[in-house]
């Protein structure tokens, strides 16, 4: 992390689940690279007890696990990365409610209740930051809502499950069955004992709705995307993919036409030409094309998943909170005004 | 452009210089599609008197050559896109002297005097934002300064002139001499009528002082970073570069070792691996890849000239200015306690 552009306001911070990403981040707000401005204070975890020994005692931290003492202390930032709807969505509210800015990784809230809490926000004087949402450390969330505000964007097509890349680039790569990937991918810390939320879809979805909130304004569903599964792709459907020229991805894609008001969106495994953006992202890796009618296509690509990259994308914001407390962060107004357009799902060739 | 994200509060505008940049920013504010509260109210161009003509009368823009005017009318945001370093850094230093914000797409003025104006924004309480300076559409100083502000940046890799890569990749496609591409690249309206600050590495080394402020901290003097020029590679360096499988970009690399404190910096044509998102990038697109402490690699690419895109960057600027006029954006403090490197200059194979 960088000094320069931190106010060298004290900003005092919370850190609610210690899973992977949240002892990541812990880890960095303790290391001596942190900046002086950024206190550690709070832990809340249920199993506070015995995790408290991961932190060194010279880190000072108030290990609980009751998240009502976090509401009632003096804490800037409530950094959320608890997972799943509720409670998470809950202590989000909560922490906004008692006058604290939050960073959430949860795609699943913001993807549900992201327009609610932004709105919140905004009234409570306060901010609601999500990088870490969608993409891992790529900072999509910026590139879509921010750094692309000045153009009409047109369409994102994004592989946004490193989980299930990693399963497909191991099968491609290897020429093995599904299960012996999902294997490989959970020896190697990239998939959950149950990864049915990656493969099936679910967790790509809510990601898509995530970014097609940012870029067309549109309040979708994540539950009304449809998905294809990729737990049904075997080897025989590489053979077949390679004979074409492509691969396999788990590809999102959302395309919005704005005269028809018609969202086209969906998640699922699809064939993608070799020399893509898409046949490159191997791993747990992430990418995506975001096209807007001005700019052309805008490529990104990155770390999708792991603690120390998803941290990154947690401590950015935090920074970006902590330079400017006061921000005002107008909350986005969704329309729900369009038509999904589901007749249209297929397993697409992407480019 | 997407009205959620604006705060309804009106933001009026002047542009400085109405070529290329500046024409395609003002058609953008001047079309239907353009939030309300965002108001071109005078264009700043020593021929205003025949461009003037290039505006629809309806938009009810005044025009003028004399900079003063803007200076002491009722206009929150100045878009400068006069480019070179004089009168350019002084319009901008007497706009935020005059409680304006600013936009700019000039490297030169940001990579010269950028830390300097970036304080008297701040004494100002003001903005400057500057993300069309480098990359053009593709949003790196906001994914480097902003959305990896968490992690430690250690090295950036990029191709950020889109002339020179026009020229380059034409040669490698056609294995025509570098004359011959220049004039191609000119009929495209890629080139200028004298490309030699493309071409030497001079436009180029100016974008990577600015990456280096906003990565590592360091001000670096665009005029100190060594460059080879580009100007004197012919086919048959191409040929050389294809028998070690690669081919040949003019490539900006900064890599900060941050325990030496010592900067090594160089632009320069190098050869580039066949494959690497470097050798796919061709015509006038930018591509650039950023290495972190924590996040590992992060490709960014996208077009990097041409007034629509590059538009679309300073749109994104004035939207951000637009939606919080009263933000807090401190000035970076950067160090000039490093040694850059030059004895390590070398037409380096990159990844």
């Amino acid at each position: 992390m960088r000094i320069p552009f931190v106010s060298p306001a004290r900003c005092r911070i919370a850190i609610l689940g210690f899973g992977t990403v949240g002892s990541a981040v812990a880890r960095r707000l303790t290391d001596p690279h942190s900046p002086h401005a950024l206190q550690l204070t709070h832990v809340v975890d249920r199993r506070a007890g015995e995790k408290s020994r991961m932190l060194p005692a010279s880190s000072r931290v108030r290990w609980t696990t009751e998240i009502d003492e976090v509401l009632t202390a003096d804490v800037d930032v409530v950094v959320e990365t608890v997972g799943g709807v509720e409670p998470a969505a809950n202590w989000v509210r909560s922490a906004l409610v008692a006058g604290k800015s939050v960073v959430t990784a949860n795609k699943q809230v913001v993807a549900r209740h992201g327009a609610a809490l932004l709105a919140l926000a905004e009234r409570q004087g306060r901010q609601l930051r999500f990088e870490a949402a969608v993409g891992g450390a790529m900072p999509i969330v910026r590139t879509v809502g921010d750094g692309l505000a000045g153009d009409r964007i047109t369409r994102i097509a994004a592989i946004l499950n490193g989980t299930t890349n990693a399963v497909l680039s191991r099968m491609e790569a290897t020429g093995c069955p599904l299960d012996d990937a999902v294997a490989d991918a959970r020896a190697r810390g990239y998939a959950e004992a149950d990864p049915t939320l990656d493969l099936d879809g679910a967790d790509a979805a809510a990601k898509l709705s995530v970014l097609c909130a940012l870029a067309f304004g549109l309040r979708v569903d994540p539950d009304a995307i449809p998905t294809r599964s990729t737990a049904t792709i075997v080897p025989a459907d590489f053979d077949r993919a390679r004979l074409t020229g492509g691969t396999i991805r788990q590809l999102a894609h959302a395309e919005f036409d704005y005269t028809a008001s018609t969202l086209t969106a969906w998640v699922a495994p699809a064939v993608v030409p070799r020399g893509s953006v898409f046949s490159r992202t191997t791993g747990a890796q992430n990418a995506a094309v975001i096209s807007g009618e001005y700019s052309g296509d805008i490529t990104i690509a990155g770390a999708g998943a792991g603690g120390d990259a998803t941290a990154v994308a947690i401590l950015s914001d935090v920074l970006a909170i902590a330079r400017d407390r006061a921000a005002i962060v107008p909350a986005p107004v969704l329309t729900s005004d369009f038509t999904l357009q589901t007749s249209d799902f297929r397993l697409a060739e992407a480019v």
